[in-house]
């Protein structure tokens, strides 16, 4: 397994995880397979029905509880070069109750926190196995670690912004009047794997299609005057997710369109011009939102700004009303602010940002512009 | 969206959850985006951050919440033709009020059923929005029903073995000394997506590496001699699982080797004969088991002889020691004993079976002789 961040990168996480658990009242924080466990120790394992569980107590040794069938695998990954012990089980053995005894305190008053994502299944096992302890979810610390990327992670989120680029600087190719969405899907698709280890979803939303934010892409054949909105991404072999959007057009727009797609071009620089540390989350929403409604387009902008981006797609922080977050640096996120005219033709644009000490910066460097095919 | 079943085959479904849930004693059921969403909906939609809620009263009308921005997709989906009612939330409501506010008694002293699968953060979410209530995993309900096959899954589950079986007839073809595992496993791969919607796994354990039931496939050149354990799996587009184990031998094999497999094919076919309703999961085993236990072959096969299959790969009900539900029929699982010798050798045979009414129905039917290749 290709390790792609130093021993020390993980170390510094599992501390960072445990002392922010301290400092929160929770006795330990269990991750079982997905981004988080991935994040910690490099462990990329998929999510099955028997228990692999990694447990950080906020004071002592970090334990992996592991299938006996799985050792293998572990000890492959970076885990192996970690200060993690391994706590292995059989087939017929309880899991769950050996996870319990690895905590100092696992019963009443304690705090327990388990991973976001984990199994409600398994969260409910670990509760019979911890009678009396409070579960929270883990994300109020590693939500919190993971939302601050360091600069090895920003590198790798701009390879994959470059990756999700040299798509798009392609698609220009595959778009034609008379194709039908799903044809052009399929090339991009193609290219995304080519660039990255998974393609993880690819819109190509053509003419009242691109109304509907979440329409993938379908059997319509596109037609000369369409606007087509293109989101696409995926995962590249560190883990670190891209997501991009442009919106093409068959040939010249209309005048309606060419104006709005103006509008929306200037949202979404402004937007991300006012990324700075000590912004909201809800601040950089407004900043779209009021230009868009400067020129009376914002009732068609009916989805949040943005939403953070890592080892996830989707993850903290979100760019949205309501939340007041202050940006930090090393916050990454989406800036993708569209408009959707019902039955008529939608637009956005989208952009992957890192909060900087200045400033964005700036993970995809396409032009912003319509780009007009054929 | 391609549907594969009858509005009548989902509804039937939908009242008999409800069903064993009121004489469970349970509230409601909860269902987010997974396989058990799309077993009782057809709705295949993906798990994101955004709640997609699917509350089945014990006594009254199903609803599903649903993101304003995923109603189209939802309406796309067999969803439409049920009768489910729609409560969609904007991007600054609370999803998890609303999901409580659908629910006659949402508090102190019910149960609430919540899917095996769901996100632990969501879990707690609704348990946070219906204080007092008792939550349990859905899998008592949803996995009782997944658990035991209609017809119509039954022979879906046999198009899945059938698809399978077109990869390893054509496997011979890919498997030669000197090439890689992951060569191999590469062109298995791109055969697998041909005949399905999605890879899931394949394993491709040569040599010594064939005596770790885990390993996938590695930069390993396949030896003149090697025994090559391949594992393989993927999705149909009706979202059903294929999963199925042939041994390869690179040439003639050892004495030793031969002889073990033989007692290993005995094993495996003597399980399959054995399967009947009225046996328990464990009886199944211990025949699997036994078998090797009187060729002293016991102690090399370090893993349970199967797991349920459907909509997921591993699923209830796990053919195990300790595991005494008895089978009926259109209950579906792998029969996969092996033997493991570490740093020689390994050999696992795995077909999907269902429980008929007279013994097993085989899904897969290639032949189960040491296969030599070369």
């Amino acid at each position: 397994m290709a390790t792609f961040f130093d021993s020390s990168e993980y170390l510094g996480r599992l501390e960072r995880a445990a002392e922010l658990a301290h400092s929160l009242g929770i006795e330990a924080v269990l991750v079982t397979p997905g981004p988080d466990l991935r994040y910690l120790t490099g462990y990329h394992a998929h999510a099955l029905e028997r228990l692999t569980c990694l447990v950080i107590p906020a004071e002592g040794d970090v334990t992996l509880v592991v299938p006996e069938l799985e050792v293998g695998t572990a000890n492959a990954s970076p885990v192996a070069d970690l200060p993690i012990s391994i706590a292995t089980w059989q087939e017929t053995d309880d899991p769950y109750a050996l996870t319990a005894s690895l905590l100092a305190r696992p019963g009443e008053g304690t705090r327990i926190a388990v991973e976001d994502r984990m199994w409600a299944v398994k969260a409910l096992e670990l509760r019979k196995a911890m009678p009396g302890a409070e579960q929270v979810g883990a994300g109020v610390v590693l939500g919190e670690l993971r939302m601050r990327k360091s600069q090895a992670e920003i590198e790798q989120l701009q390879r994959a912004g470059a990756a999700i680029d040299r798509v798009h600087a392609a698609v220009p190719g595959w778009l034609r009047a008379g194709r039908t969405e799903n044809e052009v899907a399929q090339d991009i698709a193609d290219a995304i794997l080519n660039e990255h280890e998974t393609a993880d979803f690819v819109i190509v939303a053509s003419g009242p299609n691109g109304a509907s934010p979440h329409h993938m892409a379908s059997d319509r054949v596109i037609q000369p005057g369409d606007a087509v909105v293109v989101d696409i991404g995926g995962t590249t072999a560190a883990g670190y997710c891209s997501d991009s959007t442009r919106t093409y057009s068959m040939g010249q727009p209309s005048a309606r369109f060419a104006r709005d797609y103006e509008v929306l071009q200037r949202a979404q620089a402004l937007a991300c011009r006012a990324v700075a540390p000590g912004m909201s989350c809800e601040e950089i929403d407004s900043v779209a939102r009021n230009a868009l409604a400067d020129a009376g387009l914002v009732d068609y902008f009916i989805h949040r700004t943005g939403h953070g981006i890592g080892l996830e797609t989707h993850e903290e922080p979100y760019i949205v009303q309501g939340n007041d977050r202050r940006l930090e640096p090393g916050m990454a996120f989406s800036v993708e602010p569209g408009f959707y005219r019902a039955g008529d033709a939608g637009a956005r644009i989208e952009d992957i940002v890192v909060c900087g000490d200045d400033g964005a910066i700036m993970c995809n460097s396409r032009p912003h512009e319509l780009l007009v095919v054929g």
